[in-house]
């Protein structure tokens, strides 16, 4: 059934002025996308707004796996809101290429067809070979206009995670360090080195993480939660508390009592004992448990494992402005075999600290 | 000779709008200041600038010790461009208290009081007790305005270095440090840590500062020449390089072709041998050398001890966005005794580094 594709634009538009118009757009829905991050793993977290001529007619974002993707919710948005109508010849914008085979959810191309959307503006590809450009085919059999790459950059920066975990079968790591301007982990005779604000990011940084990773010493002497909590954060409902993950040469040096062990969140603590591939224990993780940002909140020994393998993508430091003399970030030792480098590197102030985030750029030998 | 003290104004002007005009021309004062940075001492760097009406007649610096103040620089350029007839009732701007004793130049009130200068604004107090209000008393008993704190918190701000000499007889020592984000002073197969826009930057400091001290490890290690030079920096005319101080235990374990002993500046190089006591040390360059601005730019061991004895007011540190595993900002120990907290703290981006800038708040233990 191929219905009538007439496109509504909002007034007579030349194309530079069309390309505009559809990078505002697909920033509005990079912004709902947005929305979803740290609750739809392994899916991605994508946003989707639907425009007749100038209207904003349906939005939507996915939210969890297993529930409606962000086409059909902005589909359902617009019926909902009674704009079921303009829907005939309207136009998608959406962060990714919608799904063209069933998973747990019917596919989008198919929502796309039904609702008579006549022009479909999507901000990356698939980057799963087997689907990359199947929408594209299938629309424009079917008459639809299809724009490719609106907005790309930032589509791809967004989901970077996300298409890491696709490509490499392991979680996007991130590793996340509060330190002194000496770089030491720990202050005298205090329990944070941080200052509350920068508390506050940190649970930010949990809240969009599907897992923490920890090793045994960091819970034989600090005893941590590892939640999302008050007073630094709230959940949202659709947020489950972070997996947490345990590191440790033997799983009897733990203590019972432990908040990990005893909290009400405790089927959600993994403990691996005697791992002798951190990368076989992220594929794992990645496959097992659908996570696909972990974060490291470990001491500075674990985290040297980690680094001296190529395991990090991500690096956020907190750091205090204080010289403490103390506990190293990375633990003594010769240099890396392969030298970090962070690029996009962004400093923000929280409270008297300063939080630095860059993405790994590479590990230079 | 008393003459006619009969001010200037621009125009009928009320209280807070002669305090804003005096605020904006203080601030012009402090800038002439700024250019007498590193080359004044032991004398602090010192700006003027007179005005009649809402005229600029005359300004100046104070360049070097032994020459003309800034206020005699001002009275003189205001003659040399033929406004002198303008200077009786003139109000004459100083970042500093004049000078009422004799020194190796005759009291600047003196000048003051021959200019026929009506109003004298200044910004701080002599920090010397027995100096302190001198002048103003003496140029009130002469008719003249004074008026005392104008930017009161910018001139004490930018004579921190000098006030912290002359109360406390030690020059104020900037530990300068460039290191990875995990703390390390090094990268693996590399001579400096810094990219070019931080080590410009650097040579900046040198050029602020009047003497810069290393340890014999880093003489043996590196060779440093320590001078301001090309393509880093230019060497104005009036600026002499920064005294090379080396504290070593054994003086004949520095080679004796090393650029401290051999290049142009070599008597420019101070050798200590088991220093005892580095306060004491400290002690006699500001007594012996003038050395009111001393850098650090020396390896984590030393650095440690200065830390140790609570003996670094300023932290000026070069932040590479690069983890390397290496030998550490400060080498590896106990807690310190106190802790550095920094205040004011600034960042500022050089290329790909980051350097941040802080004033040592206190050592907490």
């Amino acid at each position: 059934m191929r219905k009538n594709r007439c496109l509504y634009f909002p007034f007579q538009i030349n194309e530079p002025m069309r390309e505009e118009l559809d990078k505002i757009r697909m920033q509005e829905a990079l912004q709902l996308a947005q929305k979803g991050v740290g609750t739809t793993s392994p899916n991605p977290p994508v946003g989707a707004v639907i425009y007749a001529g100038d209207r904003l007619i349906g939005q939507g974002y996915h939210e969890k796996a297993g529930e409606a993707h962000a086409e059909r919710r902005a589909i359902q948005d617009a019926i909902r809101r009674g704009n079921g109508g303009f829907l005939n010849g309207a136009t998608l914008y959406v962060t990714l290429e919608p799904c063209s085979s069933r998973g747990k959810t019917p596919p989008c191309t198919e929502a796309i067809l039904e609702a008579g959307i006549a022009r479909v503006v999507y901000g990356m590809q698939d980057p799963d070979k087997r689907h990359r450009g199947r929408a594209k085919a299938l629309l424009e059999a079917e008459g639809i206009h299809v724009c490719v790459g609106i907005e790309e950059t930032a589509c791809k920066a967004f989901l970077r995670p996300w298409v890491h975990s696709v490509e490499t079968g392991l979680p996007w790591v991130t590793a996340k360090v509060a330190c002194t301007l000496d770089g030491r982990l720990a202050r005298k005779n205090e329990r944070w080195i941080s200052c509350t604000e920068s508390l506050k990011f940190a649970h930010e940084l949990r809240l969009q993480s599907d897992a923490i990773l920890v090793g045994g010493a960091t819970v034989r002497a600090d005893n941590p939660a590892l939640t999302i909590r008050t007073p630094f954060s709230d959940v949202p409902p659709c947020k489950q508390q972070p997996w947490r993950i345990v590191l440790t040469r033997d799983r009897t040096s733990l203590p019972n009592d432990i908040k990990l062990f005893t909290d009400s969140f405790s089927s959600r603590t993994i403990v691996y004992e005697c791992v002798e591939s951190l990368s076989e224990m992220l594929f794992k993780l990645h496959e097992g448990y659908g996570i696909v940002r972990l974060m490291l909140e470990c001491g500075g020994s674990l985290l040297r494992h980690f680094l001296e393998q190529g395991l990090v993508q991500e690096w956020f430091q907190d750091i205090a402005p204080v010289i403490s003399g103390g506990t190293s970030l990375v633990v003594p030792g010769d240099f890396l075999p392969r030298e970090l480098h962070l690029r996009e590197v962004m400093i923000q102030q929280a409270g008297v600290d300063y939080i630095l985030r860059g993405i790994v750029d590479k590990f230079r030998s």
